[in-house]
């Protein structure tokens, strides 16, 4: 595989369109700008999509899985096999991905980027497993460099094929037990943010659980200094679910698709996606603060601000699955409200 | 009339439906507690349906309309004559509340409270009027005791028939140029914040024209100090659509329906009536918190956490329309996820 020079295709957004979508905003029978922040959301579609009236099309959900060789050691309240148990139970429909998929009508693609299990052949599932979880990056680097460009380039391929279909909407969501810990070292070598404030209790570890993390993620650390070059970083302590939504990332701004970021583990995907090509983070929307609390610090550092903030810590997409319901009332005002001219109304005093 | 007393009638909050609504989430697949402020909606919807099977059933959006004594000395970005301009706005479909009621599937009832202006006998508007506005109440009260009492009781009829009518979920909005300023002299009244604290830009007032109402307000309340009654300090201060609002919170609960408050105004006609029945509170859902600024300070007061928080200002029900999508999703996970046994996925460690 040739090196991957992304930046180049990444287009900007197109700035007319963004203005005449501000100024068509002005002129509907409202305040002007009382559509607080739908305004800026319904302004960021029409420049991703060079348009004046953007749609959000075949909107499709995926959740990259994978397994993480120190989640043997405990960083989770939950035990390792629950990252397949949950694989099982998204193409099941039992997942609040699943529901909320059928609930807002979306399409939702489940790839296997490293779990640690065998899953028989299934329609709703994509086997793109580049090894049955990562190396413990407590005691060694948790995958090849070779490794971490296949899973780019899985994901890379999976989200292309996915846009060439029809879908102009991406909401990335992951599931892997133990990831929250790899996403905190992450972090840690992209924001300088000191190691234990990029630590979290993931799925609900209690206070003993959290020192024994931060702990184990020192040591990691003690071992490697994490890298500064973002393909060095992810490869020393990344997941194969994180690589894959680098790549995701990655493709979809390649593709101009709209990309609803979800919690923690995602977000640090995306920054590290901006890192190799800045230009990424214009196609995102962050759909949600989770209660993970080093997502509030990451985002605040990012300087964005997500949709919304209910303190969910679920992870699967959940939260930018919600967020799509947003963002759908955004476009909808945007495109079908009447105008002040329109509907005869008096336009503002002065 | 006889005097209402309407605590008698609002039945208190199912504990042990709310007590099992929690014990089913935590069997879901998920971490516990990860669906953050979904689980606590979910559980209030179990808690005032007192079942734990809730269901939304026929959404009624209810927007009151009513112009303002005070409006014609300027304390609004628009003219006055704009109140009546949205009605038929609404009644059109170009409104930003007509457009969510049809991408969001509710009904909207528009009601004429006491708007200044002629309408013709529409299919989709009630015509509850009470008088062609208020009276200005910086000279003198802004509406008789039997004036409010009748606008109570106008709105308690109709929201009785929206819920004998199969409604079980309220959104409850207003229209009114001025309406703001009636309503932070309410939130004075009611809470005791300083006046100025209460006063907020509305549709978008300049600097000037905050100053203006600050002015107009302060002089108001040196005329007459508003009343610790309710009633009264409705009567000497309050819109016809504001009235109406208080009617509805306790007619809604007194049928045990969702209350989905939208915004500043709203939220005030919602506290006043809680003063005359506390118990209305525990059926209230807050949609949002708006961008006017006293919305944020009195939520805070009445300890109560919005859903939405994206500087929405328009008024009309818009916020709390969002915010229903959110209710539904809370509501879809909460019914339709599969439980930790029948996923046969691990349940959490020690």
């Amino acid at each position: 595989m040739t090196d991957r020079m992304p930046d180049r295709a990444i287009a900007s957004l197109d700035g007319a369109s963004r203005t005449l979508a501000l100024q068509r905003l002005d002129s509907l029978t409202k305040p002007l700008g009382s559509l607080g922040r739908l305004e800026a959301l319904a302004a960021q579609l029409c420049a991703i999509q060079g348009t004046v009236s953007p749609r959000l099309s075949a909107p499709n959900a995926v959740v990259f899985a994978g397994d993480h060789g120190i989640a043997r050691r405990g960083v989770s309240a939950y035990p390792p096999e629950v990252t397949a148990q949950m694989v099982a139970n998204f193409l099941e429909g039992g997942a609040a991905i699943s529901v909320l998929a059928r609930r807002e009508g979306f399409s939702l693609t489940v790839v296997d980027a490293g779990v640690d299990a065998h899953f028989a052949p299934d329609l709703h599932l994509i086997d793109a497993k580049v090894r049955r979880g990562t190396r413990d990056f407590g005691f060694e680097a948790a995958m090849t460099r070779a490794e971490c460009r296949d899973a780019l380039a899985r994901a890379e391929r999976i989200v292309h094929r996915i846009a060439a279909d029809g879908s102009n909407t991406l909401i990335l969501g992951e599931m892997g037990i133990g990831n929250t810990a790899s996403a905190s070292v992450l972090m840690h070598g992209l924001t300088e943010v000191p190691l234990p404030d990029c630590v979290g209790r993931g799925t609900g570890l209690d206070d003993h659980g959290l020192a024994h993390k931060v702990e184990l993620l020192t040591a990691a650390c003690a071992r490697c200094a994490p890298p500064a070059e973002p393909l060095e970083l992810l490869t020393e302590f990344g997941g194969y679910e994180i690589a894959m939504l680098v790549g995701a990332v990655l493709a979809a701004a390649r593709d101009r698709m709209v990309i609803l970021v979800d919690g923690f583990t995602v977000t640090v995907a995306a920054l590290l996606a901006s890192r190799m090509a800045p230009a990424v983070l214009d196609y995102c929307v962050f759909g949600h603060c989770s209660a993970e609390r080093a997502h509030r610090t990451l985002l605040e550092i990012m300087q964005v601000r997500p949709v919304l903030d209910l303190e969910m810590r679920l992870g699967e997409g959940s939260g930018a699955a919600i967020a799509l319901g947003v963002l759908r009332a955004a476009l909808v005002l945007y495109s079908n409200m009447a105008t002040f001219t329109q509907a005869r109304v008096s336009e503002r005093v002065g």
